[in-house]
């Protein structure tokens, strides 16, 4: 009973809190999503807790994601069998259940806004190595997202985010200008986090940034200071530190009234080894009791976001069809590079482990 | 000249008769058809009777099913090879073409309102191993039906149509009901048929059944005494008699004008190993004569059987991940997994008596 | 840096001439194009010359194609590396790019209103084998086409065009006639063409030669006589004289003003072993200044020309189920026969010289 992918040579870690959707998604019926190579199925339980199980019903192989929630159980959609939130079925109709193979079952957290997997072992997941996201539970921030499916491997969207002079190509006509490329780049390792970063002063803010400094209640045509600050941590997060400010507040560490400022929230969660769920969205702490500024910027992110996907897939295309074609490592790919150091090390780890994949609980 | 796909393993036995197709399909133009690998085109020759021929012009490779119909003979729409009903070309602008290399025929038959095809060895073809269908020549009774293409084994069509407690949950708003469950179910073998049948009493008819009480002509909330006998035959054919009687009046033994009774008529023809024609319909045994109520019953079996689909072709796709894992056979599975033991012995009888892919005529 | 496909067996010389494009194709952005297995990307450079390099950004594998033009250099619009016209990128923001791999540049042409590509060895490419068109520098002669995408092998349309008995059956309501059919194809080597022709006389003419008639200010009912003279060469060019002269002057030798003459022009580049692209058109000697009627033309021709489309198509794929089954070889087939066997000397020609893939010029 082996998982479907998760062959060794994954290239993601497995042991790790990945996000698996937003509770929206699993507000009305149960949600089957292909998480790290493994096929689940998300519903909530009657205590109203998440539960995140193999999507395969053990009597003839349907999906139970096509089926329906009764009392916090699932039933499968086919003959009726309904499955536990452990992975053991817990009745059928004129059925003893009790020899029944068991499904997997993966452990789950909500907290954040998100829900969060983790597709390796159990017995190593730690609700203490989730990612603290403190400005999620402060109601001095507010916070608006969105999701992609994307047809590329994961790491391809953390080099696009670790390595913001694309902006000035893909963007242009939103967040891009001409002196992000001009504007020096460093990365560095800052704990367990890669940070790569950029300050241009005394600039004219894009139309992004216009509209944002609109919504602060700070005028558009101001001459800002602009910084952008992200920071990989694993799995597969990239929190953006954006903003601008009137030019000679100090930037970054300008008050509050000074600067429209801002994180870019990107969970990436693989799906395949050439595909992703890309969650994305924008955490503000200015104007935050205002909904429709917070529609209007989740709008314009979308938007943004959404001219990353030709490219990106496209490079995939290219990238499989030259496999042994080296590719450039420049110093503004240094965020991505070392990301990607990261990645390796937490896979080598895991292998070094012995963490092969994990047998059903059955 | 081999057969495409018809290898040794093939999971269906070769040499019976299928359903290839309804006469309408092959009024106008030829008809390009996949059956148990074979790809066929069917026309009706000069004396009417029905022609089924590889696909495959001798030629340079055209479709014949591209072509068209004159004087009973397949003309080559690409160069106007004339193709004879026994698979040998007759004319060719132009050309001599006695030299030509001949093209596999198919035994076939047209009887009940179906043209049938017997894909194997033609030597063996034998009419009257053609499946009974004593209602389709009877005045006292009356068919309507349809035609779906579905991606899954043939198989997957037949444990469907076998164990009906799929009723109560993929067709919960038509035929479905709690008491299919709770039903004691039965299997055994008639003859070479295997029989799987339930007897729900005292209950009150589902929506589809009111319909069909409406229709004949009886109260549609009277308390009923309902039945299910599932019929499968050899290759893949399976009938289910199916009714309610007004209680206490014999159930299924109940006299006509206390019933409404039809028999479920399947005939489940293999495209590929993973995918299926999938002929259904109805033939009943009340009010014949009217044939709105014909139209009304086969859009509303129309809507019920698509509702299956879904849920085979996701079957069948998890099952193509987890090719290792072995399925549960419940006491409701048995009439799937007898079926099957009868489709397994025929195959081995097959392959016992050296049936090799059938050379070509040629 | 080995090219994606152009393996050893590929069924298409690679030192010739191929037609990439049309000018408007490359007017506004970089066209990204597949040729002979080669992904290529296409612009103008500073001095207005056509420029073909490989569509893969040395820096993460971007497609070139997804860029801009600036200043006569493509752009990368990932992050902006400018790539110099003969592979070698010029420029990068902030980075030094003098160290950086090169790309396959591919030797190109402009001329005769098409771009033409060498998708071979660079050092073999000489301006001195293009085909000569001389109706297209010609005042005399007025052109218009199109293009085509079609998924089959391109020698399946080198047959097709080889032998035009198929008009009868695929363009029966347009070009074909049944005089076609019964006129005898004689097939000749005419020193490096392949030439096949057929002559019809006292015939009336189809549709498409009436409005020809009409066209060239002729009676359209008038009796003629019809003329397809099919010329292939190297590498996979097909020209076809054809035409309708008024009864008696002479048929293909007929003074200008009986007759409505043209060319077929047939320019078919390989884009994989089972796809090209088919640039068609017809060049025409009678009412050149018609502009009106080149497109009346055009779109009458781009009409029969769709008609090929599904007949190649389904061809290819009965095909590629029966790779061993052998066609037949008939005398209408001898242009295409013949025409193949052209096709195989030259890429054992080249093969005989050791044309391995070309390396890149890094």
């Amino acid at each position: 009973m082996a998982p479907e992918t998760a062959a060794k040579a994954a290239p993601w870690p497995r042991n790790a809190w990945y996000v698996a959707c937003t509770p929206d998604e699993i507000a009305d019926k149960p949600l089957g999503r292909r998480i790290c190579g493994e096929r689940m199925v998300f519903h909530r339980g009657k205590a109203g807790q998440v539960v995140a199980l193999e999507d395969f019903c053990p009597h003839r192989g349907a999906p139970l994601s096509l089926g329906f929630v009764r009392d916090g159980e699932l039933v499968c959609g086919y003959h009726g069998l309904t499955m536990g939130c452990e992975g053991r079925a817990t009745a059928m109709p004129g059925q003893r259940v009790a020899g029944f193979p068991a499904i997997r079952s993966f452990p789950v957290l909500e907290r954040y806004g998100f829900v969060w997997v983790w597709p390796g072992e159990a017995e190593l997941a730690d609700p203490a190595k989730l990612h603290p996201l403190p400005w999620a539970e402060s109601p001095d921030w507010a916070y608006g997202g969105g999701l992609y499916h994307i047809a590329c491997d994961y790491r391809l969207m953390v080099d696009n985010l670790m390595d913001l002079t694309h902006e000035t190509y893909v963007h242009a006509g939103s967040i891009g200008q001409k002196e992000i490329d001009e504007a020096p780049v460093t990365t560095r390792l800052d704990g367990d986090e890669v940070v790569t970063s950029r300050f241009m002063e005394k600039i004219s803010a894009p139309p992004f940034w216009r509209m944002a400094l609109r919504g602060a209640g700070l005028p558009e045509d101001a001459v800002v200071d602009r910084w952008q600050i992200c920071r990989f941590s694993l799995p597969s997060h990239v929190m953006i530190e954006v903003g601008v400010a009137l030019e000679g507040h100090g930037g970054h560490a300008a008050p509050p009234d000074k600067k429209a400022a801002s994180v870019v929230v990107d969970f990436i969660t693989p799906e395949t080894e050439t595909s992703h769920w890309y969650f994305w969205g924008m955490a503000r702490s200015f104007a935050v009791a205002d909904a429709a500024l917070t529609d209007t910027i989740r709008e314009g992110q979308g938007k943004i976001f959404s001219e990353d996907l030709e490219m990106l897939e496209q490079q995939q295309q290219n990238l499989l069809r030259h496999p042994d074609r080296r590719l450039l490592k420049l110093n503004i790919d240094a965020g991505g590079v070392r990301s990607r150091m990261l990645i390796d090390k937490a896979i080598a780890a895991e292998q070094a482990l012995g963490a092969a994949p994990v047998p059903a609980q059955a």
